[in-house]
Formats: structure tokens, C-alpha cells, sequence
């Protein structure tokens, strides 16, 4: 399917990132929704073994929200053990392993290992089983660990593409570095602290005017209380502008009116 | 839509586990997908702002997997703010924030802090936007706190039910206690150092006997190495059994020729 049109640039193609392995995928459809989570965390090497309706598939590019250049490099094989011949670690994914024994780890775990393995320059792989019947039992021994999401145990159904974008998201997460935290600041940046007192201390003098604080024993407190108010959350330096020119309209209306 | 029959049994509900709302979904098939990717993670509260086709629809139960309960309880909000009005905590997802000066989360960070709200029993929600557009401004001023997952930044395209599987997954994450490596033992346990220790003793014996370590310069070595490599992963009793087997079977073929 090369040379087809069209797409999105999915950026840079990682040479270490594990492979996505589907085993007997069964609609094609599932292949580009596969696709598509793969681009979502930066995976871009897909293998299908045996996949039902034969391939390439036009509905697969279709599904793939535009991720087809995973598609166009996808390789097709015969059987599990040829699509992992070539890879140092493979990894399975697997809901409920039985009789087996295996390391199992979570997504996570495992996203930490493929890393690992990516920085030194090892090939790993990533199996999905079928949609319905997962991974058998010789596929599971093409593997040598088993992945097994956590998630509520009441209702562990997913789809494959969805198995995938976990997978994918962990993967991407393992060494991302966007702080949990951050604060939008395109346009301004947070108040520093005198710029929150200089407007403290100009609400206080508007108060002080308008008789608000004139109780000398509750002032204190008072003042106190409105300090932690705008000390709690990051005010910006606009927004005490904004605030700034609210105590002083209001200041104004009451002065004209007296 | 109470008294449809059906639906898997997703376990217990929490009562402090976040909204999921919905704004302004288009297609109810994606509500339903919703409702199926919050049963993964643990979630069971969906509200409906403004559903484009009404609500209920038949095809979002169909598109469910078996998570009715979730559709069978959810609400429908003719606004926003109506809809997070009983909440303490509100956060939008949001891929591309702009002009907006807020604190943003990733998905992880938004889950601690939801899992830690949980616990002080206060109320929380998540906003997601219409499939194609997004949130918009007014939608984003009623939430306290913006939430960006951490994604390729050359292929972000998430569908509504994706969006809400990595929340749900980061959510049920937030709180469990799975080890990110672990071993099947059901059948059998890891061997010991002893176990293994008289592995080895019956397997230099027989190479002894069998010549293979004939050169006494050499002998420390190689048996050195035979240790390291089956010190290297967890063998279990059950291989070490079959073990014992091939070194005996191994010894008796050569022992009945000679």
C-alpha cells in the first residue's frame, strides 16, 4: 500500500520503539483504529501474523484518522514465532494468564522495561491477540513476559485498539516530562509577592476609606483573612490589574455618590 | 431508560468517584463507548449536557459492552453550569489551550488530585467536549483546573471514548496496588537457592562423569557460567524438576551405549 496519499505527519519515527504485533486480527477496521492509538504514544512498527480478511485492507486506512504511514510499513507474517524472530524481548499482552508461568507485569512495568531495552538498543515486540479469544497458549510462549493491565476486575473488556493505546500512552509516559502541574502563562505570569501586597495594600486603603475595616479590634483579622484569600491560588499579574481597576470603580461610584 | 434488562455487573460503585460529563456529544454510540471505557477504570457517574440526538438512545446501550448501568443512572443538563453545580472540583480536558490562564494537569497529576479530593469527600467532575470541536471558553470557565495528556504532539487525535479510557485508567491507577513485576505461581513457586544449588550438583556430577569437564584448568569456569545462567531468571521448582529429568534422561541414553 505504498505510495497512497495522504496521511498525517506522525513525527519522528522511533528505531527502538517496540514493535506492535497483532496475532489473527480479525477486522481491518481494528487494524487502523490500531494504527492510529500506535501514533498517539509514538509507536510506529506494526507486524500482523495471519490476519483474517488477508491484507492490505483499504478500511484499515480509512479507520486510521490518518496514522497511514504505520500502515503503509506494516509487514505481514505467517506465524508468531516469525514475526518475533528477529526481537530480543516480547512482551504479551494478556487479561487473564492460566496455567502459565511467566513474569507478569503491568502496562506500566512494562513500559519502564521496553524503555530500558530501547536504550540498549534492543529490538522488543508487544503482542495482542485476536479480538475475541485473545492470545493461545503457543502464542503466549513466544513471549517472554506477560502484560496484564490493572484495571476494575468487574469489567475488564476492551477493545483492541484500546489495549493498544494503553500500551501506547505507557509507553510515551515512560519518558515524558511535562510537569503534573503547570500554569498557563502564555500572556502573563504568575503575581510575585510584592505585586500581590501592592494590591493588597490598595484594597486596604479603599476599605479603610469606605469605613469597611473600621472595627480596629476585627481589622487585623480581617486583613488577615483577605491575604489568605488571594495567597491561595496563582494569582496572575493581569488579574491583579483586573482586580486593581474593580476596587477602584467601586471606590469611585461611592465617592461620587457621597 | 431504568428496567432495561442486561448489563454485566461492574462492580461496586463509588461513591466519591468522579462525573464524567459529557458536552454537547453528537453520536450516541460514543456515549455508549463512553460508559464502557468508565466501567474499565471505575467510574460510574455520567451526566449528559445538551446531547445532540437526545437522550435515551437505543444504540448508546448497544455500543456499551455490557456497562448499563452506567447509561441507565446518567442524567441529562441543559447547561454546563448545571451540570457541575453540586460539584466541588470541576476539570476540562482539553488537547490545546489557549488564551486561558488556569492550572493544567496531566492526566496522572489530575487523578492524584481527584483520588485526594475523594477522600476529603468532596464532589468532582471531568468535562469533555463535543467529538469534533472541543470544549469551548465558556464551557473551560467552569472548570477550576484544565487537564492535557501527555501525547505525540505530531498525532494527538483522540476519539471521546479514548479520551475518557485514559482518565478512567489513570483514575483506577491513582489507587492500585499491583506490583509492576510479578510471577505466576499458581501451579508452582519460584525456586530456591537450594533447590537450585542441588540442581546444579546433579548436573556437574554428570558432566564429571561424562567428560565434559575433563579439563581441570577450565572446570571452575565453565561451572561458574552454567550457575550464572540459571541464576539469571526466576526458575521455578516445576522447571527444575523437569530439569533433573533431562540431565538424568540425557546421562542414561549416553550410560546405555557405552
Amino acid at each position: 500500500m505504498t505510495g497512497r496519499d495522504g496521511g498525517a505527519d506522525i513525527g519522528p519515527i522511533g528505531e527502538h520503539s517496540p514493535v506492535v504485533i497483532l496475532v489473527r486480527p480479525q477486522l481491518a477496521e481494528n487494524v487502523g483504529t490500531t494504527a492510529r492509538a500506535m501514533a498517539n504514544g509514538g509507536l510506529f512498527h506494526l507486524r500482523l501474523v495471519a490476519p483474517r480478511d488477508g491484507w492490505p485492507q483499504e478500511r484499515a486506512w480509512f479507520a486510521s484518522s490518518g496514522a497511514h504511514r504505520i500502515l503503509d510499513a506494516a509487514t505481514v507474517h505467517e506465524t508468531v514465532a516469525d514475526a518475533v524472530a528477529d526481537l530480543h524481548r516480547v512482551m504479551a499482552t494478556c487479561p487473564r494468564p492460566r496455567h502459565i508461568v511467566k513474569t507478569v507485569m503491568t502496562a506500566r512495568g512494562a513500559a519502564s522495561e521496553l524503555r530500558a531495552c530501547a536504550n540498549r538498543k534492543l529490538r522488543t515486540g508487544l503482542l495482542f491477540g485476536p479480538e475475541r479469544a485473545g492470545l493461545d497458549n503457543e502464542d503466549m510462549a513466544c513471549a517472554d513476559t506477560l502484560i496484564r493491565y490493572p484495571l476494575n476486575p468487574d469489567f475488564m473488556s476492551l477493545n483492541l485498539a484500546q489495549a493498544v493505546l494503553i500500551m501506547a500512552y505507557e509507553w510515551w509516559m515512560a519518558c515524558d516530562e511535562t510537569p503534573t502541574r503547570d500554569f498557563m502563562t502564555n500572556e502573563t505570569h504568575v503575581a510575585t509577592k510584592g505585586e500581590l501586597e501592592n494590591f493588597l495594600g490598595h484594597l486596604t486603603r479603599d476599605l479603610d476609606e469606605c469605613g469597611f475595616l473600621r472595627n480596629e479590634q476585627k481589622r487585623p483579622g480581617m486583613i488577615r483573612n483577605l491575604r489568605h484569600l488571594f495567597q491561595r491560588g496563582d494569582v496572575t499579574e493581569q488579574e491583579l490589574r483586573t482586580l486593581h481597576g474593580v476596587v477602584t470603580e467601586l471606590s469611585r461610584g461611592r465617592k461620587s455618590r457621597s
